[in-house]
């Protein structure tokens, strides 16, 4: 553990320290998958867990709070997150609900920098004392390193406790960028970075080197381009936890 | 190839381009690993060959010229390599004379920023118009930025065509620290930058995607610690010779 502990700043999910050391999070968006976690957490493979509510919904409401009570009993840090435009089809109010509902149960929450319910429900996570990650997703491209620092700063004066950076890779010179981002900054801020696309599969192992605090890794299946599974994500990431 | 390929400066052993796509080169370091090289290049696994006389020479100086025509049959690019400490115990002055005997012979040659024989090398490469690699080694730690930004100097103002800077991996910060470096320098000079020790192994791999241009690898065994195999590099290195 100590080759990777890091002077970065840290954020508390719970009493669960992020930002020293690299956590894996087992994304959780089919019910399916409730059954493979009490050997991956008793494995010590995945170190939070993230009800993504968007899928989950998507086999009915009930799901997703039974999901979460499954999950609860694991005693690990919960991240909610419900993304617009994947899964089930919310509105934004519907949302905005659904989120007001998970925040009392969950530690943290992950929201979108565009969102249009951002502010209001990183205003309620704020007022239940939970973490608020937020999120940008760009599908088709790294921008430039500006355009990069420009969302870390408007993510930061938005509330954020950690911000998290997904980007396209369409060379290895963005995904080289991104990492010398992510040195640079996670100094400051807690930083996820991510770089999607098949080109970017590696930056699951090599983002923590670079301080990203948080790797996620699926249970079953990939949700995103270049995810890998939580238990190959272990197995790496393993090899630098001396 | 067009994913790594970059706006980085050039170099040229030969007629082979150095800079834009990361080479391969195998170390030769024993007479054994010759019957390898004929498939190792059929197979386009190598790019270039690297003579370490150093270790070649402990098994007889005939051994190394020897090795060296063996060697030049695959018309592919040759540094020459003569370490002080490492395999035969030369004398500065005899190691100077076999310089001399090889860089007529060979494309670029590989010469430590501290050797006391450095500047007498340099020239005789550059008035046989031969390419010079200035290496730096550090077998205890990665030096803090401004330490290595000075090395850089003092290669460059030497007469350096490539940079080679090899620094032992204390930490996953370390390894990140070193590759930001690279990508930042290499767009301005050639460079090589390698992590020693276990930790470093995946800089062999991830040195590339930030600029480093040559990745050296073993045939047989390994000469210093985290080298890869040639083989291994190469399966690695595809993924991103898209």
């Amino acid at each position: 553990m100590r080759f990777m502990a890091r002077e970065n700043p840290t954020v508390k999910f719970g009493n669960f320290e992020i930002g020293r050391i690299p956590r894996i999070v087992g994304t959780v968006h089919l019910k399916s998958e409730l059954s493979q976690l009490p050997e991956l957490v008793e494995r010590d493979i995945v170190d939070i867990l993230e009800l993504r509510a968007d899928r989950l919904h998507e086999e009915g409401r009930e799901v997703v709070a039974n999901s979460l009570t499954e999950m609860k009993q694991f005693q690990i840090p919960i991240i909610a997150t419900i993304r617009k435009g994947e899964g089930y089809n919310f509105e934004e109010g519907e949302r905005l609900e659904l989120f007001r509902e998970l925040i009392p149960e969950v530690d943290a929450i992950d929201i979108e920098l565009t969102a249009e319910i951002r502010d209001e429900v990183i205003k309620i996570a704020k007022s239940h004392n939970k973490s608020v990650i937020i999120s940008e997703h760009n599908l088709t491209e790294t921008p430039p390193d500006d355009e990069i620092e420009k969302l870390l700063s408007e993510s930061l004066s938005s509330g954020a406790d950690i911000t998290k950076i997904a980007a396209f890779a369409n060379s290895a010179e963005d995904i080289a960028r991104l990492m010398c981002f992510t040195l640079k900054h996670s100094r400051e801020h807690p930083l996820v970075t991510i770089l999607l696309g098949d080109l970017g599969t590696n930056s699951r192992i090599i983002a923590p080197l670079f301080g990203s605090c948080l790797s996620y890794g699926y249970i079953a299946e990939p949700v995103a381009s270049g995810q890998m599974s939580v238990s190959s994500l272990h197995a790496e990431l393993k090899k630098y936890l001396l």
